[in-house]
């Protein structure tokens, strides 16, 4: 029996049921798409789903059987989750209209890759996928996670058309909650007490602003000015580092990271969303902020509200953070001129 | 010193701290507003406000002191909220563009008196109210709080203008809410567990569904077939009266009724933002549905999603609930020739 | 130089920062643990905590890179869950006091594999496992997700020497949500008003109550009395094969199934921890109830509060509910007869 | 008829229904009493729910028909509330076993009227309540919202005779809401987002740490260091005279302040039950910290835990802001002499 025909029962055993007041559904009042459904894709979809952030929830990438597989699971549990509607497609126009579209594709980082290396893989990726987004939702917002992710959020910014305000990127908003988390543990109080931010390229040369780590609006290096430093407080001078090394430290035992970037990428999508107004260290076009010279995308702290980035903190830094700041944005532009577009 | 100078020094503060990405803030992505800031319009402001339902919620009244006062104690505690944008005034303009309006306006309920006796009173009201709503937030959602609701949701759709599937009243939500309360204390479950439903006018000729109360796919008539009845089981020929007088009585020890109906409200305002398309009892122009031949809004199972009411289910009801029901909708009928528009 | 002496200087920076109160820390207030860090365990752990249902998470599991990937990579993102206590190792004494032990642990059910040739693989874990968690937390209550989930919940209870009512296991609390959504879906309306429930094994043998599955107190036999069944109305002849072949579709789509068992285990945490008495269809010792006369766990709506299972719902069946129940504990019983212990 | 007749026919349709598994009720796993069902408890009462953090509500007061109104209230609204146990009466045998009492009892602070001159009767109202607190729920933490909310916090604390860690007052969490608020608007970004805080008396001399203040690490005092200051830039000046009269002018407009204390007290609540470690500006005894002389209660930011204030902050103060802390901490020591036991 074709489909029709079962549509044709269900509709006469509605109609017993029910009295219709209003035809037709209205337009997805909170619709957000994930693209890439690896284990990244996945984390942010059950973030998002179990913060109760969107009403519908699109999955897109070409693996099919994957996809109808992580949809299929996903609706099963939909009782749990209240009514979200959920789907999942290689057709972007599945997406049209999304409000927010995160980006999870991309070549997986390799054990002891650095995430630089991956980059025209994605790019080549990217040229499929964004002008398609940009396509069938032109007022959507776009979160970049795909590493190396302060370049292609640059490259996604660049293919989509869309104003720098709405393209950005996960950045160093994951390595400043390890930070803040690290320390946080070390101080036995909780990690959002710990006011602490990290900036530049998301990963090895990312730069801790240690001058403004506070607590309770202390600030530690009114306590131990060194802190942070080689020649600090011995175990501080290794929590930089040991965020640096945090992923690759999960790579290297499970293979690869999702839960935290998934949260991460949820709590970015929350602000917006809900037009909250929060500060977070975020990825995006950043020339003339804080004196930077390059055309790049990198991680300041930055204002997130329905507009997507409404503005960017002239975070204060000192000469050693300036100096190292720079130096994450020649890199990033660097390679960004090899690009092949 | 003018506030024009004041503003001028706040965005020279602003511009050393930020750098400005986007100009203009977006429109609000999820406006509430609540028309009315006594103790029930307070009840289902901090009920949205504690739902995380709104990214801005508007209060609107005539008695400015308190409005204003309202408004200032929410945004006292709006770090707690997470940043929800607060406002209030008595011009509807503050209003534009909400996707519900919450009427609570409205003569209070004395003590004794019934709900049909507050009508004209509160017509006058509406006709003031009504034109104004519709006038700024063409496409809102019409949720009626004010009583008698059943009535007062007619009102408001005819004054309005607006399709049948944007105006509802809370009705009978409340009072099956209380219905499920008490009979889930008496079996010791949670309510939510137990289904039940009160359908016809929100007050004193409602109608409790005895045949459709079930537990676990359990009908209560399967195992009592007169339960709810005069005949019936003793403590549960009980039960409506409780319901029926469980307003009352809580106006009689605290002068108000106001938790409950907020977090009904509230329920209504999730199921509708949110697009969950989960079925209450709530009050809407109901003619043609199960039979009923008045020109009446009065509460039946409906279908809430972000249309409004998309449906209302065709109820089964044996003969004494069909009869009881067209009482209901006769008595309200009565009334509402009488009022003077 | 030794962690003591980094310890040191830990304590050093908080004696500057802090004046203390109070000495020590208070035991865990909520402490959950999960074992077996497999994606169901995952997928459980993730959704506990984004239910915010517990202060303190601890992962158990032999396989240690995984589970310290797994741990570091939660607490990465411990920022965005506020602050939750997670870790994790092999040794049993980190789950101490625990008032809840969610148990994964086990093989995987292979495409294809019935759930019933997982068991004796499985019962042998468990030696290994469950006298571990009844000695570490006398207290808990024991929610057994590794399938075969019916017979695995007996051997649980009678490795842990608990009573009955403090080992339960996830059932059908998955099968029903399958069941209520793929009816919701044909009827536009969210699962949580579709009141519909699956008995029995879950998986190939489980019962569903068609005779019971209502919407707002309207029952679908009322509507088409053969609905459900071979000659029922078309379509949904094939819903209970749907909900049998959902896990299969999943794990031959994705290779496992995960986050619709996860959502369903957190939502029995929650009824357990909260003390709702919401009633679920979940596994348990069930001899005697509905004239089941095997010594066997299966799924019928219990009653979850914080004493674990504190009642089963007498659900009423027909006839060929009835038998296809019996069928199910034959089955069951069967199986557990060839155990060796 | 008598209750216990109808206890039996309960206890009937029970038995025919469910099949008892467990005899008898768990202890309440996360019990919570709110003494004073004025404005102020209802207002704490409804934040605590709405933020689901107690299993068990119990409201205590003298005055038995406002009382019983609010349970009622309260109850027939459960089923938004999933079921939480809510009961209330004025022995307070009911509360026994509680986790945390909130004390929100005493004399309402008229219009004009100083917080100190509120004491000595709020002083009599203790003596009655705080021994029977303390014998019915001896390892309870107290939380006290009466006011002058610091001599209350001192004075509940002798009663009591409880460790310090677990009687703590509201204290500056509010005024220090407030002043995130304030600064908030003027730099448009979330509350969340402004690090500031206010300590010393709750109300008049309470103590702006103007020195601290930052936005994403950056001090306002690097880019105005004379913000706050009657030189400082315009407006700004103003900002904590603002703070301080709000509760006066809530209460000049509303005739009460409820919201705003009702989600600040409900957020303390949270980091205690669910042992958080954040940090708030809290009232407790801090006699020693930070240099302070005096035998007071008074607010510095501490860490909230499962053991209530585990420690507190040894904030950095410039001279004026030290002066003014020692002010404020004398000027509560002057009241406190005076205050007859």
């Amino acid at each position: 029996m074709s489909n029709n025909q079962e549509e044709e029962f269900d509709e006469t055993i509605r109609k017993r049921l029910f009295s219709q007041v209003c035809d037709g559904e209205s337009k997805p009042p909170c619709k957000v798409t994930v693209v890439g459904v690896g284990s990244v894709g996945m984390a942010c979809s059950i973030s998002i789903l179990l913060k109760h952030l969107a009403t519908d929830l699109i999955l897109v990438d070409v693996i099919e059987d994957k996809l109808k597989g992580e949809v299929l699971d996903l609706n099963h549990g939909n009782l749990f989750l209240s009514n979200v509607h959920i789907d999942g497609g290689k057709d972007y126009a599945l997406s049209a209209g999304s409000k927010i579209v995160v980006v999870t594709a991309g070549a997986r980082q390799q054990v002891g890759e650095s995430r630089l290396s991956l980059v025209q893989r994605n790019v080549n990726i990217f040229k499929h996928i964004i002008p398609k987004i940009a396509e069938h939702s032109p007022d959507a917002i776009i979160i970049v996670v795909s590493n190396p992710v302060d370049l292609m959020t640059f490259v996604a910014w660049k293919l989509s058309g869309f104003p720098r305000h709405r393209v950005l990127g996960t950045g160093t908003n994951l390595d400043s909650a390890r930070f803040r988390h690290i320390i946080s543990t070390r101080l036995k109080v909780s990690p959002s007490s710990v006011h602490a931010c990290i900036v530049g390229e998301h990963g090895d040369s990312s730069v801790p602003l240690w001058s403004c780590v506070s607590v309770s609006g202390r600030s530690l290096t009114s306590i131990e000015p060194n802190i942070g430093k080689p020649d600090g407080p011995k175990g501080w001078d290794k929590v930089h580092k040991e965020v640096v090394d945090g992923a690759y430290d999960v790579i290297r035992l499970k293979g690869y990271t999702n839960w935290a970037i998934g949260l991460s990428c949820a709590e970015m999508v929350e602000s917006i969303l809900k037009n909250k107004h929060r500060i977070m260290p975020v990825s995006c076009f950043v020339k003339g902020v804080v004196g930077i010279k390059e055309d790049v995308c990198l991680s300041l702290p930055c204002v997130l509200n329905a507009s997507g980035v409404s503005s960017v903190v002239e975070v204060s830094l000192n000469k050693d953070e300036k100096s190292a700041l720079d130096k994450s944005a020649s890199l990033i532009s660097e390679v960004q001129a090899g690009l092949k577009w």
